[in-house]
């Protein structure tokens, strides 16, 4: 372990010059790729850093000049990203001290994973010597959606074999969910369903061989990254236990940990150990180290985005009493089941909102077969008044602590879910109340209709069981901050950036 | 209860002449959307049956000529659809006895789950003495996606207020699952969410206060089906428990058949009975009971249509050993994980299969850090080629019974998907076990590459964990039929008809 320098680690996702060691001529190299997408990204504009190509064979590579070595480079280098054979590491290390670089993203493979932990142990010395923190090696780096630092060696798209181009490696839009993978390949599938299901990122990190960064040292630093409101992990083995319970449970009274972590069952400890030479150990003392540190434990990886796109957008629950309101009696059984075997409760109304529903139902407003007990049955009457008005009953009766909106836009009474969208997402805003919304559909208008739900604020799901076991995580991280008295900063503070979000949702659409 | 009339319930399907009793001028009313929703099946060629409109007073709408009566109708008419106010549906049925119709879909509500229970009493009995079976009341009635019936009173399109046109209550494409839901909205839901998981549908039922045609019967008469290969139910509640379990598990033995039973803890039974006025019951007894009759539980919708999809597409397995391939070991983790949670083995290769992976990796087809133990990692180095032969030596072992194949698009080996599919496709239907594949992410080509999968017979999910819950489905049914000592002729029967598709598929790509 080395002492944490967050200084240096600020220059993972906001170097000011940066450069490549290891650019490659050809097009598929590794080294190729990650040069291209990085002076892409500058003139985009997405990139401010500076950007430098190292390889002593080499002139002009894209046009741009290339420099012999880091310490060539005729300009600060505050970041350097590693892509040259393993055997060759030691030495660049060598150069990136003399030229005073801060944060080495080591990119090659062939080190403890394959059992060279000797070599391994020297480079992070070494590194160590010139004061260079190590991110992998044996990693794919970092990319920062705010900054356009991207040293993801895979290009964004395919050409298929009939000549069609077609994105294959999206990276997802900016957002709030940082990703902290130990596991390459599965953090670049992460981003490509992160962007299939509208869940904008901060930052990504995959952490490779951890010989030096690891994952808590990254949970300390995003703890103030102002781009950073909940914190994923992919992870098959903590190194340092007591390190990680005591470093992340100050974070976790901040901001939501999320972590899926493999290697639960032995044949899974064995497939883990095979994959990064983790020692997955006993998955009882995972379960109760992420319990004292206050992180959340996501069972798959759905389950890990359901929550973060929950926790991103949604305030946590006070209490476990959930509403349901709906427009499909079989959808609000559902999700009622699922609320139940989670440990909800989904109380039958009976005081002042149960008054206001049935006399909204005596004077016509409602049908006259809804059910306003609790699931609040619209029925296929529904129509988009009658959603926000029972929405509005139930976050407002304190027998309600979190609800859930399923509003399954085939009704009749739903002529345009755009509408729908915006009147329920303006009553949510009004709350401190969390709200989880479903519809349920492969269709244009069920896509289009959680597409807004998520751009409006609120956590969209296909299914009522997706939906209540998100609002779980709500109750979860709830009961958490109560227990440590940080609950009213926590929610005060996500009000607080909610509403200036909402601003500018409200400008963005004016000008739009 | 009735006696079954297979011959009447082959009427709802496949009806030779329909007539819309309460067909509308007014184009947002029920008898409305149901006619004209007839009338274009019939002009696309989708449905063959003759459609005719009764409405005592009108003439002509939508062009067509309207009928006082059903009696009028100067043709046979063997189905009705009855969209007309509960307290004329009585005599209604006199109309129909008259003219000898074998089905009735009652569409309109106002019965028993009002309390109207004397009144569905009623039109039931008057049903019983013309020889005509009831569907409903208070239901959608049938979509078949092969004869073009459809009495789903929701139109496919919205307007949207901008204007667009978007495509709102979408019926899947022909293909070989059975939908039997106890709740209409939440049957219109789950066909959106099959148009959306490329599910092909055979028969949707949506059998509403069921006073007469219930779930067995419907069950009963598609065990003869020959587009249904596998029966999905949602239900609130059994009636007729005995026959359930007597008649069920006669069909399982020839298909499987999958409930989602919602109502199961005691808010979601006090839920459902709001809803359907059904009582739940205690769960553990529908446990048993679906248990005894050989049917498959899903946890949630999700998971109803995962394992439908797996079921529809591959074969049983004979046993629980799980073969896992990936080009991503975190992804390998995860399935691993989930098939030991799920009580599968992931043995680890010893035997004439790992001889064969280390051959390929001693002369170099593989890549030096794959791993050949199960999971069998082929590592980011990945290529088509590479899954092709691993995938048959797996296949080919004794040692595994079912194969996930976790072939994430990223690596640069797999440079066109649809390659790799056909591929894969072809070694797959060269054997009798079953395997399930998976792409994780929302980019065009996560997208494609399943689509391409599920179009090519191997049934395709977003995520690890939900592949092998669908294995384990395989896993289950397979252990199922070898008790009841049915294994081997459904396998057989099965593999039979999978190899038609096959045929048809080339013949399809070959002319398109």
């Amino acid at each position: 372990m080395i002492d944490m320098t967050t200084q240096n680690l600020e220059k993972l996702f906001y170097p000011e010059s940066i450069a490549v060691v290891g650019v490659s001529r050809e097009e598929e190299k590794l080294g190729h790729v990650i040069f291209r997408v990085l002076l892409e990204n500058r003139r985009k504009g997405l990139l401010r850093a500076r950007v430098y190509g190292v390889n002593p064979r080499a002139d002009y590579i894209l046009g741009e000049k290339i420099y012999p070595s880091v310490e060539a480079v005729p300009d600060l280098v505050d970041m350097a990203i590693i892509v040259i054979p393993a055997n060759l590491v030691e030495s660049a290390i060598e150069d990136l001290g003399k030229k005073g670089v801060k944060v080495a993203v080591i990119v090659s493979a062939g080190f403890s994973e394959i059992g060279k932990t000797e070599l391994e142990r020297r480079v992070v010395e070494k590194a160590e010597r010139f004061g260079i923190r190590v991110l992998g090696p044996n990693c794919l780096g970092v990319l920062s959606a705010w900054s356009g630092v991207d040293t993801i060696f895979l290009p964004y798209t395919k050409k298929l074999g009939d000549g069609r181009e077609v994105l294959s490696t999206p990276r997802p839009g900016r957002g709030f969910v940082a990703l902290v993978s130990q596991s390459g390949a599965l953090g670049v599938a992460a981003l490509d369903y992160m962007y299939g299901e509208n869940i904008g990122l901060s930052h990504f990190v995959s952490i490779g061989n951890k010989a030096d960064i690891d994952e808590v040292d990254l949970i300390d630093y995003l703890k103030n990254d102002p781009y950073t409101r909940v914190i994923l992990l992919y992870l098959e083995n903590v190194k340092y236990g007591r390190k990680f319970v005591e470093i992340v449970s100050e974070v976790t009274r901040k901001k939501p940990v999320v972590a899926l972590k493999a290697g639960r069952t032995i044949a899974g400890k064995r497939a883990a150990a095979s994959h990064t030479a983790a020692l997955a150990g006993v998955d009882e003392i995972y379960d109760a180290a992420f319990r004292r540190a206050g992180v959340i434990r996501a069972n798959d990886m759905e389950e890990l985005f359901d929550l973060a796109k929950a926790l991103a957008k949604q305030p946590p629950a006070k209490g476990d009493k959930v509403g349901i309101l709906t427009d499909g009696g079989g959808a609000g059984v559902m999700a009622t089941d699922m609320a139940e075997m989670l440990g909800l409760r989904v109380p039958e109304l009976v005081g002042e909102a149960r008054d206001r529903l049935e006399e909204l139902k005596a004077r016509g407003f409602l049908p006259e077969f809804a059910q306003v007990s609790n699931p609040v049955d619209l029925t296929g009457s529904a129509t988009d008044k009658m959603y926000v008005e029972t929405a509005r009953i139930l976050l407002e009766s304190e027998e309600i602590d979190a609800l859930a909106i399923l509003a399954m836009h085939h009704v009749p009474g739903i002529p345009d879910p755009i509408v729908l969208v915006k009147e329920l997402s303006k009553i949510a805003m009004e709350h401190a109340k969390p709200v989880v919304v479903v519809d349920i559909g492969g269709s244009e208008a069920a896509v289009l209709e959680r597409k807004e739900f998520d751009a409006n604020g609120l956590p969209a799901y296909p299914t009522p069981e997706r939906a209540v076991k998100a609002l779980w995580g709500l109750v979860k991280y709830g009961e958490y901050l109560l227990r440590k008295g940080s609950f009213d900063e926590y929610v005060n503070n996500f009000l607080r950036i909610r509403t200036k979000d909402l601003i500018n949702i409200q400008i963005n659409s004016a000008s739009g």
